[in-house]
């Protein structure tokens, strides 16, 4: 275990718009904005961005559950939109626009990747109805979606003379296929969870809003204690990341088997396996050795000017 | 509003095998063949190809419906094969023939295309049964498919001696995945749309063949008064177009975004939702600034020496 | 009919693993381990792969099923592993560690690539559980898969301290998306086959083990008699290596459309068609021309010092 944040405490980061809490190997995340509708604003936005940045580095962090109050008006409605007639201008940045519009980075994207970019499991526990980023970056980027049946889900981008954003028309496509992601963004329209367009889209559908993050828990702690962190990881990406050619992930998928089954978590998987006894993985990511290095370049995104 | 087809009256076309209506944002084409079991041919493909790119360029047009009479015997069942014992070549091309035969082109695939390349809302509204072309190029190209409960749907290509045609085994494969387009293709059997294979095709089932059109209508209709055209054209090729990694995407999208917002329609869309009112969108892609400009190439298909 | 293979008796081939049997344009292997719950050793996996390697080039070969005893414990449940202590190093291959790490090579990947090289038609007939290598390479390379409705089914790697191997990463993402794949692979739990995640992927569910094979047995006569080779084989290249761009996949579909048109099967597949009778389809792909020449490259996957 080489993590420094091993003793890290969460709570001295100071954050107002999101609450983390680390039980075990299980990081839950709440939205801290009920008041506004859980809505996406600067702060929220640096803080998530922040929040999955260190989650993921953290070796004692398995998975990361992002849930919001079961009471709130939404799970998420989207942007905080300024108020009075600026139109979008609110959600831009001064020094990108003083570089020149190409320089603009949507911030739902810039929430997007940072919890795509989390090697750990994540879970979107959504216990309210979402909209537009909500729908969005706090839907897709996620390995699992569990969802609250009455939620309405909407991603009504077309309505307001904008497009999809936060990746979303990378990611919807690669989830579920382009018909039925078409038909979402294309309508703008208002759809349920068990919609035939969007079931597949959700690891289940629970009758009531305060269902949602207990079993999200449950789906967390059978994973946490019973899955390889790096093993995780590098399934991950091999299927987020694959080669064009079935030929060239054989060879990639050959390289990154071997590497983790000479590891300790393979010795230990195969080990308590032929023992019919529960595990006990202790690699981390922090012990990252060769086999897990990436095999693709992660693209520069920030622009030119901005500050690091 | 700058479309030099703003008074364009569809009528003087002299189209012989489909009729083209607009009404309001809305353009209908109906396919004028039922006596000939609504087949494909060489007038047929031509008519379309240039319905669909007049359509495209139509600054009125919010909305193309593609539709045939319902009481049609099909609504249409592949290709017009020429009688007597000549076989396939009766659909080849006397010229391309003469370069050779790697200078066929598929009239199935260029009629694909031309709808696949429309930048308005398409909607196929399949009132009968789809056979061959008509299941592939009239069918899978389009953004929505309503489709009649009672259809037959059949790609019996394989049974032919002879392959998917149409781009089908590009578009099918990207509209509902792999597993159930090759079962689809390899069998060449006859479904339901209902069957589970086919329903994540369809935006949705209705019980009577008269059903479809106005079904069809309706959707485009709200589509055509609740949604910006650059809007609608720039989600569908975030959707078809997109980057290869996430990160392209959120450059592109960003620059997609940024672009939309500042136009009049992304100001329209956030102040009729601020003030609760029903959008009034009035950019154009007449109106094209540099954010919509295409960031794919597009691939030349003619053959060497077609006629421009 | 120019193969050499057309008097070749796949008994004399000596195989322990697996029976083959042909009985006339139909192949069924038939896994013969049933005592080891016919799980993955060296000499199965060089069995499978001889015997697809050889009935892809036997021009009598239209169908291959690939099937177990129905009364063995389990279709097939994963890896043989060596018995003690000695963890996954059993599966790997001296000679290619002498040359290091970076040179094993995945024997559920190798299987799984002589399947989905096949240019026949494959099915497999899952009358039993199917865990780890039997789920992904004995399941997700073939181009029809029909199972039990009682089987159990799960890719269990995370929950070893691996990744899932055989293609898997690759193959099960396009057949039925990212989504449902990621909850597959992320929970590493055992589902069964109408569970929603997995209802895509298999072409039929039967109630019992017994009607799995004559299941399979009638879609493969069925198929045999009624569909053309050189259209068989076309069509799952088209799908699975197809272009980047609907044009490009447009300019291939015509050169492949073109070049079976005007062969034997297509000439017989639109004659038999206008004459309303059964065809009779005699091209094989020992008889191939330019039009069935790969238009994508085939990767060489051994390793360096690799005995040829």
């Amino acid at each position: 275990m080489s993590s420094l944040l091993a003793n890290f405490e969460y709570s001295t980061l100071g954050f107002k718009d999101i609450i983390v809490k680390l039980d075990g190997a299980v990081a839950t995340i709440t939205i801290n904005r009920a008041k506004e509708r859980n809505t996406f604003g600067a702060a929220f936005i640096k803080e998530i961005v922040e929040a999955f940045d260190l989650l993921d580095k953290d070796d004692r962090v398995r998975v990361v559950i992002f849930t919001a109050e079961p009471n709130a008006p939404a799970f998420c409605s989207g942007a905080n939109l300024p108020e009075g007639d600026e139109g979008w201008s609110g959600l831009f940045d001064s020094e990108a626009e003083k570089e020149g519009s190409h320089a603009h980075r949507d911030l739902g994207g810039v929430v997007a990747i940072a919890i795509f970019r989390c090697r750990k499991i994540t879970i979107s526990a959504i216990n309210g109805h979402v909209v537009g980023a909500g729908a969005t970056a706090l839907q897709l980027p996620f390995d699992f979606r569990l969802i609250w049946e009455g939620a309405k889900i909407a991603f009504p981008f077309v309505r307001r003379g904008i497009t999809p954003e936060a990746c979303s028309s990378y990611l919807l496509p690669k989830l579920i296929g382009n018909s039925t992601s078409l038909a979402l963004f294309l309508t703008g329209e208002t759809y349920s969870p068990t919609h035939h367009f969007l079931r597949p889209l959700y690891f289940s559908v629970h009758p009531n809003r305060t269902d949602v993050l207990p079993a999200a828990l449950k789906l967390a702690n059978n994973l946490a204690e019973n899955t390889s962190q790096p093993a995780i990881a590098s399934t991950k990406a091999l299927v987020w990341k694959a080669k064009d050619t079935i030929e060239e992930q054989h060879i990639l998928d050959s390289l990154v088997f071997r590497g983790l089954a000479g590891n300790q978590d393979g010795t230990e998987g195969i080990k308590a396996f032929k023992e019919r006894r529960k595990v006990r993985f202790q690699d981390t990511l922090g012990d990252l050795r060769w086999e897990l290095r990436p095999w693709w370049t992660e693209v520069e995104t920030r622009h030119r000017k901005a500050k690091l």
